[in-house]
C-alpha cells in the first residue's frame, strides 16, 4: 500500500505529475495539497481532470502528510521546498523535490543564481541529484532527491557519455537550447501571452539562465571539468519539448561509427534513452519519457554535434520524478511509464 | 489469452490503436498488417514508437489472420473493408472496422456520398453500428462492428438526449462542426501543408460531407426524424479536437436547468461522456477518451445550443473502436481508456 | 496638411492603425496620445516599430488637440470615447470611435449588453454607423463616426446583399462566427495565455456578446427585421481573422447561381469585398482590407450557408477606420489601404 | 518608366516580390513569367492576389522579354537561372536572381553543395553578391546580381561588423540557425505537412546545408578566413522569420558596451538594419525589410553571442531583392519598403 502525495498539484508539473501517477499500478492512493486552494475539489480547478478523481485538495500540514505517506512531490516555486523539506527529514517519508532548491550543493551557487537564500547546507548534503540514468545507485538509497531541471536533463543525457569518457575536459562546450511554453509555467504574462508567442521565436536569459550551474557541477562531477558552459535558451512556439543543440571540439580523429557505438553502449541499459541512426525531432517524444539523441562528427570543423530531445513536463519533470520514485521505493523503473509518445 | 490485430498501422488512426492497445491489460499480444509495408519494422517506419516493440508489419493473409486473431481492427481507405471484412465473417474473429464502408445501411447512400461501389447488403445488415454509449447491447453481441466516424461520434453523442426524447422530430438542425487537421489523414496535400493551415481557419465540403448521411441515419433510428439537417465542417489549425456547435429550435418553455438535467440522467452510467457546467473547449479532452458537452437555451431566441468536443483520434476513431471491443469481449469498458487528458 | 491623431495607439488596433497610416500618402504626420504612457518614444514601448517615427507619446490634452489635429481616432476601452468625444463635438475635428461606445443607438442597449453607463442620446443620434460598403453617403458628411465591431462587420458584410433585398424578413438567423486571438487585446489572462490556447478551440459569451445588438440593430435598420439572432463566437488557435458562417432558411426556390449574382452585383463598386466562386478562409484577407465572401443553397434543406472573412484588425477595425475616414475627408477610398495580403 | 518582370510568380518568393513591388512607387508596371502555368490569370491560382492586377502569366519568351523589360527578377528552382540568365547578357535588362546558382563564385563549390553542374565561370565572374548593406558600390554597378540566400543574409549582417573589424579570424565560429517552415517552399510533403510540424521543433542538414560555402565565401572575402563554420539549421513551427544565434571565442577583453558601439557605428547608415538595446525575436520584424541584432559578451566564457533576425521572404529573399533594385536603378534604397513590421 502506497500513498503518494503531491503538494502543488495545480501547476503544469503537478498536473502531469498526477495524470501518470493516476495510472501507476504501484500506488494506492494519492493526495494533492495546496495552501491556496485547500478544500477545493481538484476537478473543479481542472474541469479535464474530472471524473475518477473526486477528492478535495488538502491543505499542507506536515504532521498529518508524514503519517499519511510514503512519498512526497514537490511541485512547488523556488524557495518553497528549502522550508518544506526540512520538515520531513527522519520522518520515513521520501521526498522528491522538482523545484531547484535542492540541486545545487554550493549555496552559494543558488544565491547567486536563483538570488533567493539557499537551503541548508546540511539538508544539500543529503539530497541526491536524480538524474535516473546516471546515478542510480545513490538514487536507490536516497530519502530526499533533487529532481533535475528540464533543460539539464536533456544536456546532461546529451552529454554523459562524453563526460564518462574523459572526452569532454579542457573542451569548448556550446549549448543552444530550445523549449515549448509550458517551460514558463501557467501564469499569463506579456512573455506567455499567444499574440506574441505564435509565429515568434525568442531568445532570453543568455548566459543567465539558473540552469547554467546545475549543468556545470554535474559536469565537473562526471569529469573534473570546471571551464564555463555557454548556455543560451529560446523559446519554440509549442506548449511541449526541448531540444539541446550541443557543439564540443574533439581532437581525436575516430570515425564517427564510433562515436555513435560510445553512446549506443553507454545507454545499452537504460530503458527511456534512444541513441537513434537520425537526429531526432521534439514531437518523436511528445507526451512521452523518452530521451532521443544523435550524434555526428563534422570532419570539416573536427567538431561534434549533439542533439537530445525530450518532453519537458515528461522527462524533463514529473516522469523523471516518478522514474526516480520508482528507483527509490524498489518498483520496476518503467512503472507507469511505458507510454509510447502522441503521434501525431 | 487475447490476440489483436490491427490492418492499416501506419495510418493516424491505427498509430493510435496500437498506443492505446500497447497499454491495454487484456490484450495479450498484438499484430500488425499491412498490404504495402509488411516486411518492415514497425519502429523503422514509426520511430517515435521504438523501443518495446521490435515486430515487423506482417502481410494481409487472412487464413493465417483468421487462426491468430481474436479481434481485428481495420483502419483501412474506404473501399477496402468492404471487400475484407466478408472474408472473415463466421471465422469467430470479432472485426471492428474503422472506415465508413459499414457505417450506411442503405448502399445507394453509400453509393451517393463516398462515390464508390458499396458493401454487399447482408453485410451492412450484419454490421452494428459502434456508438458506444447508445447501443451497448447489441455492441455486446456483435461480430462486425462498423466504428462511427468522428463527427457523428460528436454530433449524435451531443444529440443522443433530445432524440431519444422525441424533442428532434420536425425540429430545425444546423451542426456546425469544426476539426482539427490530424483529420485529413497523413498524406501531405495543399490543404495540410503548414503554411496554408497555420493561421488559418477554412470551412470545406459544405453539406457535402459524407459523414452528413450517417448524422440522418441515426437521428432517423433513434426518432424517426427524417428531415434533412446542416452540416457544414471547418478546419481550426491545430492537430487533433472536434468541436460541434449544434442549434435546434424548441417550443417548450422549460427552465434552461432542465435541458442539462435531461443530459445529466441520459449519461449518468457513461463514463466517457461528461456533462459540464460550461461550455467546454477541445483541450480539456485532448488524447483522452471523453466527450464533454453542456447545452443552453437562449430565452431570446427560443433556440438551444449544444456544444460537444472530442479528440478525433481518441473517441472519434482508435478510442471508441477499443471502447467497443470492450464491450464485445466483456472486458470492463474503461480498460485501457482510464486516460486524463493532456495538459498543457 | 492633413493631421491626423491616435488615443490609445499601444493597444492592438492603435498599433495596426499606425502601420497603416504611416504609408497613406495624403496624411502628412501623425500624433499619438496615450493617457498613461504620455511622454514616452512610442519606439521605446513597440521595439518593431523603431526607426522612422521618433516621436512621444503625448498627453490627451484636448484643446491642444483641436489645434493640432484634422481627425482623431480613438482606439480606447469601452467607456472612455462616450466621455471624450463630445469635447470634440463642434471643433472641427473628425472623430472616428473604434470603441462600442457610439455604435447602439438605443442608451438602454448600451447598458444591457456593456454593462456600463451610456454616451448621451444627443451624441449617439449624431454619430453616424460607419460600415463603409452600404452606409457611404452618411459617412460622407459625419463629423462623428462609430466605426463598427470586428464580428458584425463580417457579419453585417455577409448578410447586407440579402436584408437589402428583403429576404431576411421573418427568417431565421444563425451566426456561428470564429475569430483570432487578437481580437482578446493584450492584457495576458488565462484566456489568451500560449499553453491555453494553443491545440485548442473555445466557444465563449455564447449568446450574450457585446456585438449581438449591434448586428440587430442595423438588420432592423435595413429590412425592418426584428427577430433576435443566434450568435456564437469560437476562439481560433490564431492571431488574426474572422470568419462568419451563418444560416438562412430561404423558401423561395431560386437556382443557386441567382445568389452570387445577387451578391456580385450588390457589392460591384466596393473595391474591398470579393465574392468569390469558392467558399474563401481567412488567411486569404490576412493583413489587408478585404472582405471575401461566398454564398450556396443547400437544396437538400432550403437552407443557404453564407461565408464571410476578415482581417479582425483591418478590416474589423483600423482598415476600415481609415476607409472611413477616407470617404469623410475626401479621399479616395482604397488610399492607403490598396495592400494584398501577407501569403503564406 | 520602370517596366518589372518576374520569373517564377507562383512560388513563396514570387508571390512576395509581387505584393512588394504592387506597392512601389518607382514600378509603373509588373510582368510575371510562368514556364508551367502561362496563359492562366495570376489572380484565378493565387485568389488572395484577386482585383487590382488581372493579366495572366506570360511564357519565359527571352526576345519578348528583353523588349518589354528594365529589370527581372529570377525566382526559380536551383539550375534555372544558371541557363537563362546568360541570354540577358549585354541586353540592357538588370537581373537579380533570387536562386543559389549564381552566389558562389567558385563552381567546384556549387557542385559539391547544390550536387547539380554549376553556372558557367564568365557569369559568376560577372555576378555581383547583393548583400546591400555591405556590397553597395559593386551593387550599384551590376547587370547580374545574385540576391544572397536566406540564411546567409541573417548570419552575414550579424557576423559583418566583426569580420571588418578583421576580429573573426581564425576564431572559432559556430552558427545556430532556426528557420520558419515557408523556407522549405511550397510543395507539400512530409517535412512540411502540418500535422508533423506543429509543436514540432526539428533539425536539418546538419553541417550539409547549402548555404554553408555561400557563408564561408563572404566571411572569406571580407577578412581571410579561411576556417570551415559550424552551421546547424533548424525548423520552427511557424511560417515566416529566421533567428541567427551565433558564438564567437573572442581573446580581447574589451567592455561589452563597446562591442555595441562597433555594430552601432558598423550600421549607422543602414536603414533596415536596427542594432537593438536586447536581444529581438523573429516576430520583431514580422513582414517587414529589418534585420534586427544585438550582441554580448559573457565574461565566464569570453565568448560573445550574437543574435540578428529576419523576415527570411523579405529581407532573407523579396524584400532584399527589391533593396538591390533600388540600389542597381538609382532609386531611393527604401523605396517600396518602408514597412513596419505587422503586430502582432
Amino acid at each position: 500500500m502506497v500513498h503518494a502525495g503531491i503538494a502543488g498539484a495545480t501547476g503544469y508539473g503537478g498536473v502531469e505529475l498526477f495524470r501518470l501517477l493516476a495510472n501507476h499500478k504501484d500506488i494506492n492512493s494519492i493526495s494533492l495539497y495546496s495552501s491556496s486552494e485547500a478544500g477545493s475539489p481538484y476537478a473543479s480547478l481542472m474541469p479535464q481532470l474530472s471524473e475518477w478523481f473526486s477528492d478535495e485538495l488538502k491543505p499542507i500540514e506536515t504532521e498529518r502528510m508524514k503519517e499519511e505517506l510514503d512519498v512526497l512531490f514537490l511541485v512547488t516555486p523556488a524557495g518553497v521546498s528549502r522550508d518544506l523539506t526540512p520538515l520531513f527529514q527522519g520522518s520515513g517519508v521520501k521526498v522528491i523535490d522538482l523545484s531547484g532548491d535542492l540541486r545545487l550543493q554550493n549555496p552559494a551557487d543558488y544565491e547567486k543564481w536563483y538570488k533567493k537564500p539557499p537551503a541548508p547546507g546540511q539538508l544539500l548534503d543529503e539530497a541526491v541529484y536524480g538524474l535516473s540514468e546516471t546515478n542510480g545507485e545513490k538514487i536507490r538509497e536516497a530519502d530526499i532527491l533533487a529532481n533535475p531541471g528540464c533543460y539539464p536533463t536533456a544536456v546532461l543525457l546529451g552529454l554523459a557519455p562524453l563526460a564518462d569518457s574523459g572526452l569532454l575536459e579542457k573542451k569548448s562546450l556550446i549549448i543552444d537550447a530550445k523549449s515549448g511554453i509550458s517551460g514558463a509555467g501557467k501564469s499569463p504574462n506579456e512573455k506567455t501571452i499567444y499574440t506574441n508567442t505564435e509565429e515568434n521565436f525568442r531568445v532570453y536569459k543568455v548566459n543567465e539562465h539558473q540552469h547554467i550551474p546545475e549543468i556545470e557541477q554535474q559536469l565537473k562531477r562526471w569529469s573534473g571539468r570546471s571551464e564555463a558552459v555557454s548556455f543560451t535558451p529560446h523559446l519554440v512556439p509549442m506548449t511541449r519539448g526541448i531540444m539541446a543543440t550541443m557543439y564540443v571540439d574533439v581532437s581525436l580523429h575516430e570515425h564517427p561509427e564510433s562515436w555513435m557505438d560510445l553512446y549506443r553502449t553507454f545507454y545499452a541499459n537504460s530503458p527511456f534513452v534512444r541513441v537513434r541512426d537520425e537526429f531526432p525531432a521534439t514531437k518523436d517524444v511528445y507526451g512521452s519519457n523518452f530521451c532521443d539523441m544523435h550524434v555526428e562528427l563534422d570532419e570539416r570543423t573536427g567538431r561534434l554535434t549533439i542533439v537530445s530531445v525530450i518532453d519537458n513536463l515528461v522527462k524533463g519533470a514529473s516522469g523523471q520524478a516518478i522514474q526516480n520514485m520508482n528507483i527509490m521505493l524498489g518498483f520496476e523503473e518503467t512503472r507507469g511509464l511505458k507510454l509510447f509518445p502522441l503521434y501525431p
